[in-house]
């Protein structure tokens, strides 16, 4: 058994983007989750140490995403093993980043590398969903899948893991801005009708296809056409103070679309270039200054490499 | 004023494609219908003829899709023209292959030739979408759309026209099997709900961002796993007797989809290459035969050129 510490990382993700509700997902570069893990043969999982945004999250593993998913990989390839897990926390929970997510990839490639990389990435990515089930209720693999594989995916079917990796241009930017208020996903959305009109069916699924079809062709502006939701934003949006006000200014700012990230608070937007990008995020955090709300801001290119394992 | 005939032609479409209700179509390379037309000072449209099988077709200039979108041309661009056509009608009507739209657009481009072309495709398509308006109830773009501009076409916004021509694979090749039953599109369209589950809306719109993805990325397979619909083929499928049988048979020769063509009563497959698609169309008029059903079957290469003018 490699008993050496492992140290791992997984970024935060956006969700749904826009007219994907529920399909859509990408991740950023930074910022992330880091997970350090250690193998032992106690048979057990313990969360040492939770650093960073972590203050408010259990301390027991059976409750944290990174201790579930860990524990739920050792059972099934090694259950005689236990490890030890200090979570370094820099993403807020309940931010829409895909906070959960990060932690239970970042300690999923971290255990996997410790044992041996047994499995690919893609045969991790249950376990992932498995923990976000214990963590928001409903086993989702928007935020999980791009956290791990990286990129921007279509997750077709959710049963059968069928995911698909979208080609990007290289020059798509995303902002997130993170404004500090609370959200529970299972309250956003349990805000959500359980039918919709076919109408608006129709316009949503025009856009997702769009939207394909705008980053499959380097096409930014179809990007931006695509970037269109009748389905979660409009109920969504009411739990977001300043949100149509923070589109707007993302929308001046040059942003090819805005939208609100997985079920918010933080809202994000594309655009083409990294100066826009920046552009864009002071424009939307000046926009959330007159709600009056504080916020932080990130500016990444879109992460293709997925979670990764820090060599020395 | 040019008096000489000008003779154009306009392809069958097959609309919706499976997932795609409302927002995709593409166009075959035959059959097709032929329009011949001569323009004169008479300030009338008149239809001198109707050959192939337009026996059931109104004479009447002002009830078929050709006459009314010549018509609607001529009163915005030579109000004091008139002409005369001649619509060799090579679709069967009420077919669900796109025979309004075909006469229409072969119908607007034999115009514009015979004025000197003013108009881009582009700007003929409202005079399509305003024929397909009175002859259907409805001004869909679907089917006029790619019988105009050829290829596969997304529409993601009928009333604005952004019209998005997908990249598709060389191989690709179409079937489509017309049986011989008479269905009307606004019948069809009728059964449908005006309201569905926000489960099956996030299938249906996985599937169409899916099949962009298969087709931009040539991945057949996945053309494949995404040409499946869960709004409008349950309903519809009841009006076309021996509808899943015929589904079963083209699968079982190695189709990677099968679907209704627009509101049916035609079943259309993808495939990839020609020699599959002949076995898929002899598999699916066998599987109608068992019905009994007579049909007729078309093996194609998307058409990537779209309406054009016969030259001499």
């Amino acid at each position: 058994m490699n008993t050496s510490w492992v140290k791992a990382f997984a970024s935060a993700t956006v969700a749904n983007v826009s007219c994907g509700f529920d399909v859509f997902g990408f991740a950023l570069q930074q910022p992330g989750d880091e997970v350090e893990l250690r193998l032992n043969n106690s048979g057990k999982v313990t969360l040492l140490d939770i650093t960073g945004k972590g203050e408010q999250l259990p301390r027991d593993a059976s409750q944290n995403t990174a201790g579930i998913a860990v524990k739920h990989f050792l059972n099934d390839h090694h259950p005689s093993h236990g490890a030890e897990i200090i979570l370094h926390k820099n993403l807020p929970r309940s931010s829409g980043m895909g906070s959960s997510a990060a932690s239970a990839v970042a300690a999923l490639v971290a255990v996997n590398h410790a044992v041996g990389n047994p499995l690919s990435k893609m045969a991790l990515l249950p376990y992932a969903m498995e923990a976000e089930r214990v963590a928001c209720g409903a086993a989702h693999a928007d935020n999980v899948a791009p956290a791990l594989l990286g990129g921007f995916v279509l997750i077709r079917d959710k049963k059968t893991l069928d995911i698909i990796t979208l080609n990007v241009p290289d020059e798509l930017y995303a902002v997130v801005v993170h404004p500090h208020i609370e959200l529970k996903t299972s309250d956003a959305r349990q805000a959500l009708r359980t039918t919709i009109s076919l109408t608006d069916a129709i316009t949503q699924w025009a856009n997702t296809a769009a939207l394909v079809a705008g980053l499959e062709q380097g096409d930014f502006e179809l990007i931006g056409r695509a970037m269109c939701d009748v389905v979660a934003e409009p109920v969504r949006a009411n739990f977001i103070p300043g949100y149509h006000m923070v589109k707007q200014a993302a929308l001046k700012a040059n942003a090819l679309g805005c939208g609100i990230s997985g079920s918010g608070p933080s809202v994000f937007a594309l655009c083409k270039g990294e100066h826009c990008a920046i552009q864009i995020m002071n424009a939307m955090q000046q926009a959330f200054v007159s709600v009056p709300l504080n916020s932080d801001g990130y500016v990444s290119a879109i992460n293709k490499k997925g979670a990764s394992i820090y060599t020395h």
